[in-house]
């Protein structure tokens, strides 16, 4: 494995959590509210922004979000590690549903189809 | 880069939203909040069991609850990617971080030191 | 209108953000990411203690709850204001579904039925 | 009292939860996350939305976002009710905080003071 994966991550923070006995915390219930939590802490950065000023934030606050970004993808990590399962897997599993259900030539320019990523 | 890596999912999705004509909607801010929306899915499934509930989830459930980590882990790629932040690095940055802040031997078994992952 | 009810708050948070100007940034879009920030706030306080602590909160920690809990309301306010909602009566009226919904004596005791308030 | 006040209101899902037995569920912890999820389920109405658009729903749409702020304003007292506190006189004390902290003729007009309720 790779260092720097999604899968070498999981590892790393597994040890993390039994060096320090902390599995007691991370049930899957209490991941959840926290992954809520600090996804909830990156919308806080863009809510009083237009979109436009989202896309052109200035390098104090982009590291900032860069920090809750972090945060999300640990606790995503952590999440999926307790419950079995492989996150990369299951989002190349939707985007195949996704692109299915979405398709290009069909979709494309069509505001009003619009509805989910 | 390898298939099935968080670099090529990426770009994966780069590619799925501009065949889709899709970056209109994918402010940073728009991309935030459908972040936050899909954290919350996750949580839906958890409000009501005890945590040892929910860490022994039914096999439809847990599928459900997988799903909705695909969403989650596709939401924050992108996001991160309209904003230029590699979100592996930043979670391999902020585990630095968090293993200066929580030393493993001064914190294993005090539930009360236990504040953050 | 009595003093201190849900109508005279709406009324009162009106006039608050007409003050300042603020009506530009309260957007019924932004008044709901606030509310959700906001809700994930008190959710934070809560996120490690097991359910039974989070019954017997410390006088600390209950007064910043009280706070956050201010915060929600105040933003359910405004964006109910905004989009011509009243909220207490949407209330009653979720009221009346829920016990057409989950009649007493066919739900009392059956954790299985339990699924929303 | 009066009638669709928020104290009757309290007291009203007092007795639906008492009368199905459903305390049990309603664990601080447990109504937290809850008040989370219906928050986020209002901002799902708006997350593709331009705040322009926001401002602007079709009653349809408007009718479905009705009933979350229910939902936000039944889960919020009930939650403010296991804790013992009176959420609308939290508001207005907070209230009186914002008014301290954000001065009219100080704050008026300068979009970069803006940065809370």
């Amino acid at each position: 494995m790779s260092k720097q994966s999604l899968n070498d991550l999981t590892i790393r923070l597994r040890e993390f959590a039994a060096d320090r006995d902390w599995d007691q915390f991370h049930s899957p219930k209490n991941l959840a509210m926290a992954l809520s939590v600090e996804a909830s802490e990156i919308m806080e950065h863009f809510q009083w922004l237009t979109e436009e000023q989202s896309s052109a934030l200035v390098p104090k606050k982009l590291q900032q979000v860069k920090e809750e970004i972090a945060d999300v993808l640990i606790y995503l990590t952590r999440l999926a590690d307790r419950l079995g399962v492989n996150p990369l897997m299951a989002a190349y599993e939707k985007l195949e549903v996704n692109q299915a259900k979405y398709p290009a030539d069909k979709v494309r320019g069509s505001a009003k189809k619009y509805t989910d990523l």
